[in-house]
């Protein structure tokens, strides 16, 4: 079968890989019908995943249809159509039975890291069982990408570790990706208002047709004040932080108000400064996470019933041939007016 | 001034009493612009609520303009416009300092049950920086009538209490105000399905246009057939009772999942029988309660920002000339199509 | 093997039976070394459950040494020793995931009930990796039987239910295992008093003993005025049945305040009259439930620090040869001073 | 009046000044029978809490007599025994009515700040309905000294901010008065393991005596490592920063557990590195805070049941005269053994 594979820094390519099968019980190999490129997988391009070892399959997110199961595995069968978890999970670790999926103890993030991933013709998905969520029927399979990560990530890490509530004021720094599947869901909690701050126009835009209130582009490094501003001097309850570097953290601790939440939902690479010489009086709670997957049957539902529309987030589409080309589209995702890119295997 | 006032069972009028002035300092006297009518006082004027005495000025709902405070009232002056909160708050006691206002030491329900109420040209308002809340500029103030009982008793005791959930399937039994005060809130959490039972189809049409994803009219006896048949034979999430009868209490125990909760919103007035000899193995959580209005804040906000609209709530509009005409179409108002009715003194 | 099998109403004897075996890839056989009698095992054989049939062997408690695994389990291996959950979990279908494994789709309480139970030399455990945990080294093993069932079931469906929480007062109706499981498990969070009610003095005596701060013979009739006495007029914050009959549910609906909660843990057989016509306005929780298990970690980790001592539960003990004896003490349990017995077959 | 006043760093005496007395009608004024010194004194006192004044009086705990109140008090009269709140709440704006007492628009931490304060023969307690506690008949007086600021302090910002549950590691890092009430609260919900790590071995070992179940000596900066080793490797559930500088915050960085919590406690002075490049991906909850004091009552219960002994922090006492006296030997506290000093006026 074909793959996009990772051979070192800076370096990929489609080429031949045997196909993967069964290799425990609760194993299924899916064959991937849609898949997606995260931000992630350019950060393991760019060397910043040391984990990640040549020859490896990326890929964490997708669609597809059951191949081959194990036969431990007993909620799907060859045929079914499903949806592949980011987090793999094997349902009887202490973790595991805490809900803190991320954290499993033979699984969390594994798929195009550990092990190899969807960015393939199929995929092993070991502990099936736990890490995979049949699709309903008539659904818009290619929106059901969004529920692989994405969604569920801008849920549990942004919205709901920020205790998003009724009539609060919200503010999500960075209108990329993740930050858009927080801003779509956290109008899940009928917020009174939500700012978006990037340095993007054109993705500010598009916030606003996403239901964001207002939207700030922090080029002209005001963003605070115009965030103090706009509340009145008091500040947001709640700021999800969905870039990852410190001047949006920085952003985040100097607008939230007393009792608020700051959620972390960026990748970093560097320590910050956290400035509790100021915030230690403040009653703030701060949060960090990686995405348990937890709420993707609730998500599921949502999209059902048409609360949440992932394919909002889908700005380009390509074919499994033009999988480079893909990769340099969301490479540039900001110059290109991307958002998700959707990769086709059919 | 003239007020609408209970002379014993199935007798009122609108009758001149005296002005009220303020008698401790922390009341306030407030000038009735708009009122409403609510079922709790059709109850008291069935001779349903002994408490009640003759000669009592009705009404706990409304807004108005302050005429006068007591020198210990902080938050408000002469001329700001007010929402009377139907709880009177001392802020002061064991409860209050719980955020169980419905049962201050001090207050609790006492407009127009065992003081003076707000069917009237004015009203005394005992802790009124804890019973009144600020009016923003340009709002409709005829909408913040709803703010007064029937929104935060909708929204606290049936949807908090409730614990709704996005992506959750809900059933509310009862179409009437407090029925449809909990369907427009239970939208702040985006559940997936909204099932309304009610006796009446017109009230469903209704509920169907203020967002209800299924109406069972309940007339046959099979709503909880219908339900379960509805939900795939697994029941919902969260039952909400919204009539106050045996006949509807067991419709919501009978279609509760394992794990889900019953909320009662309906003001009883006879036992029920609980099958705890089926119930007990469940895991429901069943809810009972008097609103706090510890939420109205929060309510505000989201008026304001358009997350609710209560102005759909009012169908009927009176001068207070008309008061008793508005009680004979309330009294009647399944068949007048009547939900919540305004008696307007301007 | 030997087992205590169930022959229809009245019926039971010690009889051979074929040893179990590895049925299902995810099953554990364990070699029981000590069970317990349950009160569900009384009512099974008052005849009161008729989903057992003829020929089972009864019981759902006990510890042991794994004898056999099928290839799908990973958490144990033959020789381990293990704590037998009552309640049999997948860990991956809907109720399972979001922890409400009372209610698993292929299990719940099936030991004892729908499959041979623990009351024999060896038990068949499905799903053995979500449904058995480790036993410490060093452990008192005996004690630990009390994990199996009764303390989890008083820890969550009364305490965590209940909402006990430091300062509180707390009620517990039933002065049976049950109702000990929650007195002992309720003082995790100290509470500022706990009030034992039940029939039987030298229960309440040892109540005494286990921490509780009040004992109160109901035998009068008076326990309800008593209580009220007690707590200066207000009642109680938690209200904990642990009985199962409409007399002790009628205690805990009279004694609870404003705001509290009553958990309900006793089996009951017939329905309660609730008196939603007083407590419609209490603002009042009230929670039914079969025990999930998910704290058996917890409890674990509770016992191996001291803070639980699981064996003051435990009166009587029995070798596997006595198992007739065992049941005849435990039925007249209060009579006899009995609280939990033991049956050893080492 | 006599009374302990600061006029500028580093400057302190016991001068005469002016009795205070009602000036609004929510005042009361309180005659100091007991009072203390806390940390942030020491810290006013070097200058480093600019908005203290020249010529204001110190201190924010203690407990009295009522000598006068307003006429606006309700709660309190002439010759009730109270315990002073370090935090004043006027029951009735945004962040009171949320129980953020510690953001009260007209209150907060004024007392000894921005109003005159406690460490003088009288004190005038504004709001004080909300700002003073009723001492029960028969208590040690003494004891509930601790109830102004240190319990309520460790309780809500150490213990409830990091979720202490049954069964848990918790780690609290600083063995002063603060850490020692977070140690003393800690145990109402029973963890299994309390790890105290301070620089003072008999500080460590007064841990011990209050229930720690291990004491680190952190002097030889293996503090991380043996707590690393102590939990297997897996590190705490809850860390508990009690101290306020950087090295102790990195150690709770360093030994939390994925799904862990750091809650900090400490005062700071200076900005902390946060290792956001490691922790992004822990679903770490970090929170910080002042005490709203809003446990106070459940606090007061805990004592009264014996659940709590606040007596047991008390270390020096000293006549009012001897007030020099006693800041000297706080000021030293660690060589002088001292963790809470009594300041008697009778």
């Amino acid at each position: 079968m074909r793959a996009l594979t990772y051979f070192g820094p800076g370096k990929k390519d489609i080429v031949e890989k045997p196909m993967p099968k069964v290799e425990n019980s609760t194993d299924a190999v899916v064959k991937i019908t849609k898949t997606t490129i995260c931000g992630t997988d350019l950060h393991i391009l760019s060397g910043d995943v040391p984990a990640v070892t040549e020859g490896r399959i990326l890929g964490h997110e997708g669609v597809g249809i059951i191949e081959e199961v194990g036969e431990g595995v007993k909620n799907f069968k060859k045929g079914d159509r499903v949806i592949i978890s980011c987090i793999t999970s094997c349902g009887k670790c202490e973790n595991c039975k805490k809900g803190l999926y991320a954290h499993c103890e033979d699984g969390g993030w594994i798929l195009g890291h550990l092990i190899d991933g969807t960015q393939a013709e199929y995929v092993r998905i070991p502990h099936a069982d736990n890490s995979l969520y049949h699709i309903p029927d008539g659904s818009d399979e290619e929106a059901l990408v969004m529920l692989s990560d994405i969604l569920p990530t801008g849920f549990e890490i942004g919205v709901l570790n920020g205790n998003v509530q009724p009539g609060q004021t919200v503010a999500i720094i960075g209108a990329g990706p993740v930050g858009m599947a927080a801003l779509l869901t956290a109008q899940f909690y009928s917020p009174a208002e939500i700012i978006m701050v990037d340095l993007n126009d054109s993705r500010l835009d598009t916030a606003l047709k996403f239901g964001a209130t207002k939207a700030i582009n922090s080029g002209d490094g005001r963003a605070i004040e115009k965030i103090k501003e706009y509340t009145n001097g008091k500040g947001v309850d709640v700021a999800i932080e969905a870039v990852g570097i410190p001047a949006t953290f920085d952003i985040c601790q100097e607008i939230v108000k007393p009792g608020g939440y700051i959620a972390n939902v960026g990748v970093h690479g560097k320590p910050v400064e956290f400035h509790i010489e100021k915030l230690w009086i403040s009653n703030i709670t701060l949060t960090t996470g990686l995405v348990n997957t937890s709420t993707t049957p609730m998500l599921l539902k949502t999209v059902t019933s048409k609360k949440l529309q992932p394919e909002q987030l889908i700005t380009h589409r390509f074919t499994f041939d033009q999988f480079l080309e893909a990769y340099d589209v969301f490479k540039q995702a900001a110059e290109n007016e991307a958002m998700k890119v959707i990769i086709s295997n059919e």
